[in-house]
């Protein structure tokens, strides 16, 4: 994995404010890797199989971990993680879910479905900023990351 | 959640300097959370099934966290993660992975198997250390813990 800081973080997320917030609070975390944005479930399946506009691979490469948001349009998170985690190949795809339901139903229903992790996006800017500091060292450098099969 | 830090952090580690090490570097790194140490993969299914020695929950009570080295007598890691995975409210149960090997067959099948995360242990003590307090800081603190059917 040593080009891990050249793949790109997946963000999928609906709203465009908080997507920009997102990618903003991330740089500010100096978080190196590129942010991809993909805006509802559907999009994110297309990105991720490379179907749709998404079929280069050169252009458009398999991320090395996936931010998730669950409530979205037309497919969610949570089918998002379900249809990730049935997938050979890429399911070992390391999502952490980013939302604004701390709701347990909501937190147990994504981990049975194979979420690494859940977070719950701060109100404030620079909470959001910290937590992005604290993803960065925890994910990117003290956290193995697996290898996904590129062929799929 | 409100009792997160009085619920156990199960390590299972079969190397008795090792295990103590971690223990040790735990308490340095503040984790305020129980520790409880199993060593081979059978003690830790039958710790987390409630059997064995195990029955009484209130003096065995089902941890937060796993951490939960590869190479085990009797059941090895994957074993055991795999067993996780399909227990019925159970197998929400946040697992990481830590161990000495980086290699990445192991880390691959971690992942495939549904570890939440994989750490290397450091050589060193201390930094063995600063790893508690990042791991302590991004599971025990930011991140949504999920619940435990503890019926089962």
């Amino acid at each position: 994995m040593s080009n891990q800081r050249e793949t790109p973080i997946l963000i999928v997320e609906d709203l465009v404010a908080d997507a920009r917030l997102i990618a903003r609070s991330m740089k500010k975390a100096k978080i190196a890797n590129p942010i991809v944005v993909v805006t509802d479930g559907e999009q994110a399946i297309e990105y991720l199989e490379g179907t749709g506009i998404y079929t280069d691979r050169k252009q458009h490469p398999l991320p090395v971990l996936v931010l998730l948001d669950l409530k979205l349009p037309k497919r969610d998170g949570f089918d998002v993680l379900k249809w990730v985690r049935q997938q050979d190949g890429l399911k070992r795809l390391p999502i952490v879910v980013l939302t604004s339901s701390a709701r347990s139903p909501d937190v147990n229903r994504a981990y049975d479905l194979g979420a690494n992790s859940y977070l719950v996006k701060p109100v404030e800017g620079e909470s959001l900023v910290e937590m992005f500091r604290q993803l960065d060292v925890y994910w990117m450098v003290m956290n193995q990351l697996p290898e996904l099969d590129t062929d799929i």
